[in-house]
């Protein structure tokens, strides 16, 4: 008869194990968003499951509708001049356009960068629109906002796939999809947004009501508008 | 022999319900540490559970745990110079010392701001030390940067009490408390801040590397400093 073992079970046990990962993506998820970390490359590994039940199970469109409430309430506040100079500016990538098909075989940002391989699925056009922030699109189109669209996507070799891309998924109305030309490579985003944003206001004479992106850096650096708003993306970091 | 019910379970199903709670708040909480919801006066009733739990099941204070540890990461990349001029900003309430204990009493920011009640609780003098910020305090005295913690607190009313506070909490070794005077009475944070921080590095030279506190209004306006650092505070907004 074999004998009893005696304390062979490891003190660590599966649930605490399990609660201490999802304890640590969510506290890593938490300062990606409030921007406390910078410059990050890839998501960590342990936070794969953690990250993808966020983008793919419901939270993700959750956390962008109700922004998206706010941000409407807050445009209903705005009294619309018929100087035609209230303007808003969108970004594009995970913005107004998903690359959540394009992430998930990246395993959600697990993996590193791959300026190629991202090149070829934004050659194809075929991103989805995100259905929250087309409507808010649509809003301000009918409000009478000048909708900018601003990408750090290299003008040269993306220009006529995102114009087709957003036409595509219903962004009709726009005054500019203002792409990364010549005299930009190599810019931070927070430089080259700023730049545009700055030849908008000081240039051009119109007043940024709101400045909506993924990324900290469509929203930081000057002129940044009267209100930006941050819409979550855990997959990756655009300095 | 009692037949079978049918259909007679409703299609709505607790555990739903639960989650939609549960979903709700998460969004909120996310919408309030990115900034996405601006000058919100008390947290939406559904979600004082949920922020309770948060605040003290030990979720908030991993969250200040991961924090401090990239800030941390940041700090071992600065040479500190010996003009004595590497200088660093903390906020006070949420940020050095907690005021937990006051907004449990609070429903967790359920209740409106009580600007009496505050006021007494701020003059006895009983706020703990956030252990993970004083952690990052001790460093940063360590390391040589010139500390100025800066508060909106009233300097004539609670400059005592909050001298004492930190002093008796272990915040030793800071260059200078700046509490609101006269001057700066009725102006917004960000305003008041912005100020303290442009007259320590225009008028003074400091050169501001870091800057941590637990309201956006802390983070934002003019000389924000090399790096901001967002502390997680679900219970409150200060404009």
């Amino acid at each position: 008869m074999l004998s009893k073992p005696v304390s062979t079970r490891p003190h660590w046990r599966p649930s605490e194990a399990h609660d201490s990962a999802a304890s640590y993506c969510l506290s890593w998820r938490l300062a990606v968003e409030a921007n406390d970390i910078y410059a990050w490359r890839t998501v960590p590994t342990q936070c794969l499951k953690h990250v993808e039940n966020y983008m793919t199970g419901g939270q993700y469109e959750r956390d962008l509708n109700f922004i998206m409430e706010h941000i409407i309430d807050y445009i209903d506040t705005i009294e619309v001049s018929d100087d035609g100079l209230d303007a808003w500016i969108l970004d594009v990538d995970d913005t107004c356009i998903s690359n959540l098909i394009y992430y998930r075989r990246k395993r959600f940002g697990c993996d590193p960068y791959d300026p190629d391989g991202f090149k070829r699925w934004a050659l194809r056009g075929g991103c989805p629109a995100i259905p929250a922030v087309l409507r808010l699109f649509n809003k301000l189109v009918g409000r009478g906002f000048k909708v900018f669209l601003v990408t750090g996507r290299d003008e040269a070799t993306l220009g006529q796939a995102t114009l087709d891309n957003l036409q595509n998924q219903g962004f009709i109305g726009y005054q500019s999809l203002i792409l990364r030309s010549m005299a930009y490579k190599g810019q931070s985003a927070v430089k080259y947004k700023s730049e545009i944003r700055s030849q908008l206001e000081e240039g051009e004479g119109y007043r940024i009501w709101g400045n909506v992106g993924d990324q900290w850096s469509d929203l930081q650096g000057n002129c940044t508008g009267n209100r930006a708003f941050k819409l979550p993306n855990p997959m990756y970091f655009v300095p």
